[in-house]
């Protein structure tokens, strides 16, 4: 009998979160009895350079298990790699499962966005038709919410809750220096096409925190001249205001705000100009239009890096799913992704729920217009009743010499 | 007998732990037994149009108080006001002591950076030439550290150690993506003319993380050339390269990098160029130059509003030197600055002096060029001892449905 092997690899933007899923898949796969559980150096991609390792060597007691948890970004490293049509390149696959048969596999799990559970497709397709009897498992993760089929993604909770904190604190910078002069902050969050995140600073809103005044997602065009009119309106209420938008709010036109700023000196090497942020641009265009102080503020990559603010349930349902990967496989599932279910939001329950990787649409999951107030330039209560669950609670970090430790590769 | 009051302001950008110095007076002059603790709101600029709160109304348990400590941003408002010169308007003075006397003050605090001590050295000055018996204390903020005469200032140590634990996630983000292709991450930290912040970048340098491979401080002239060399010299040995910045770093010719962008369509209401940042600029820079993915990122004003990653060690000591300051004027000091003397490195220990507000130089305390390596690409063992005491510990944020608690003024 061929050993009971598994590996599993990670793949596409990191997450703070995506490291409690591998977790999962190891503790799972130990406790289920399989034998070896390798992790794939940089995803598919360097699996295809036969990069991998023997996770035993990596992870050696319960407390590595909960660092891992607590460690941000791809700990095995990750990739951005399409699989080519079946029909286009059998050779890689021959490739693939020669590696896999050489190690024994018996399931394959990546842990990714849409272009994993593609993998997953075509690998798994690839399996069926030649008779292999590897099965092929997927696990979501990405901070931007945008997978269908899943009532959420892990990654999300803990950006929500980095970005909500985030976003308090800024406000009560602003009301602190906010007298007899006006002052506009801008925030600007990630989130190209869909709005989950940016909406997230509506969390803000709390006892003690008035929230931002005015939030602007990317699934309306945004209308520059009616924003401008909106601030000044607001302006007579209040000294600070605070608006949230997303990096990728566009023009009525379809070209995105940002591109409006002209650009910098530089063109990249793939001949994108070098643009200025939104906030930076609609910071310098409101100081123009209305003559009072402005700011533009980026969170930038602290959004999906920031594990010493994850959310607890974010880490729980990352480390259920990796692990509920592992027993669909090792009950004979393959070509599926495993999805988390809502049960109830008072109280807030999920489950894992498993679900064909075939019926996976390319469409991105967008924030619906009716979660958008009227002009589109808030979320509703529906919105913020969907994403408060998911902030909820915290991992405290291993701090070592004052900083969050985290469980890192050693070669 | 006239009834014993005190009033306490804060001034000057906020930080995370200006409200822990404010909790100190507070706390320590209800148990030397003063009567009313007033709190000016918005600094000396709100004493002249009388706006001011008993803080009783607004602390009213323990429990407060450590809600305080943990509260990012000046509660009372803060404000950039630099009273006039005595003879130029004594009419403001005259005004100010009013006040004073209707509150029938005793111990006027002020809790702010160098314009606040120059608002104590004033108001001192004024109170003995005209036979006023109030006393006048200073007490230190400011995440820059570049005040001279105390060994570090509160606030330096929290914005460090924020700046610490996001440097080591980024590296972390950086690291999980690189494979087979080079990128280089730059990170902008704030200080215009002192690197002590940019320096911090150093402390994630840790058993589990290499930390940055280049950091450059404002103190010395940047070689854009030569830094460019540098960076193609490091992507021989290493595909992720992480930078650390000042935003304040300048050109042999005394131009800030960052007005090498050309900036952006807008002027600011001031005439100013709404520039790009340093980071996004260098990374234009060095994309166009070597031809790889690079990525600039700004940790932006959460650097001194992070009070979810404050240091315990600088909130203890901002508490310290605010009980300090009471306890000075308790015993009839005036014209004096609270500042924080190291007794010891190893252990670290601390403890406040006192200093007279007149010695205070106006030069600001750079970061010596001892402590920076040959050609100032990184910064010594001694700037990191130095550092490292002042980010240990921290205080558990007060979590309220997933999110840090703040104690807000209520009007």
């Amino acid at each position: 009998m061929a050993k009971r092997n598994i590996i599993v690899g990670q793949s596409g933007g990191p997450t703070a979160v995506i490291n409690s899923s591998l977790a999962g898949v190891y503790k799972t796969a130990r406790e289920r009895g399989f034998h070896t559980v390798y992790g794939m150096l940089h995803g598919i991609q360097g699996l295809l350079d036969e990069q991998y390792v023997d996770l035993s060597t990596q992870i050696h007691s319960d407390m590595d298990i909960e660092l891992l948890k607590r460690t941000p970004s791809a700990f095995l490293g990750s990739c951005r790699y399409k699989l080519p049509e079946i029909h286009e390149d059998m050779e890689i696959y021959e490739k693939i499962f020669a590696i896999l048969d050489k190690l024994e596999i018996e399931v394959f799990i990546y842990i990714g966005g849409n272009d994993s559970m593609d993998t997953i497709k075509k690998l798994s397709d690839y399996a069926i038709v030649k008779g292999h009897s590897q099965k092929f498992l997927g696990v979501p993760k990405t901070i931007d919410n945008d997978l269908a089929l899943t009532d959420h993604t892990p990654g999300f909770g803990s950006a929500a809750k980095y970005i909500a904190a985030s976003t308090k604190e800024i406000i009560r910078d602003a009301l602190g220096l906010a007298y007899k002069k006006d002052m506009i902050t801008i925030i600007e969050i990630m989130g190209r096409n869909a709005g989950w995140l940016t909406g997230a600073t509506a969390l803000a809103k709390t006892e003690e925190c008035d929230g931002p005044d005015l939030i602007y997602l990317p699934e309306v065009p945004f209308d520059i001249e009616k924003f401008r009119d909106k601030v000044k309106e607001l302006l007579k209420q209040k000294q600070s205001i605070i608006i949230a938008v997303s990096e990728g709010i566009k023009l009525p036109d379809g070209r995105y705000v940002c591109e409006l700023s002209g650009g910098a000196d530089y063109v990249d090497p793939f001949g994108h100009k070098q643009l200025a942020g939104t906030a930076a641009y609609l910071a310098g265009f409101l100081a123009a239009e209305i003559g009072c102080k402005t700011r533009g503020i980026e969170f930038s990559t602290l959004q999906r890096s920031a594990s010493h603010m994850a959310s607890r349930v974010d880490i729980d349902e990352a480390f259920m799913v990796g692990g509920a990967a592992v027993k669909a496989a090792d009950e004979g599932d393959t070509g599926k992704m495993v999805v988390i279910d809502r049960l109830s939001d008072d109280p807030y329950m999920s489950t894992a729920g498993i679900y064909d990787v075939h019926k996976i649409a390319n469409n991105e999951k967008l924030v619906p217009r009716s979660w958008m107030n009227e002009d589109a330039s808030y979320v509703t209560d529906e919105f913020i009743n969907y994403i408060e669950p998911l902030i909820q609670g915290d991992y405290t970090p291993f701090m070592v010499n004052g900083l969050p430790q985290h469980l890192v590769l050693k070669r």
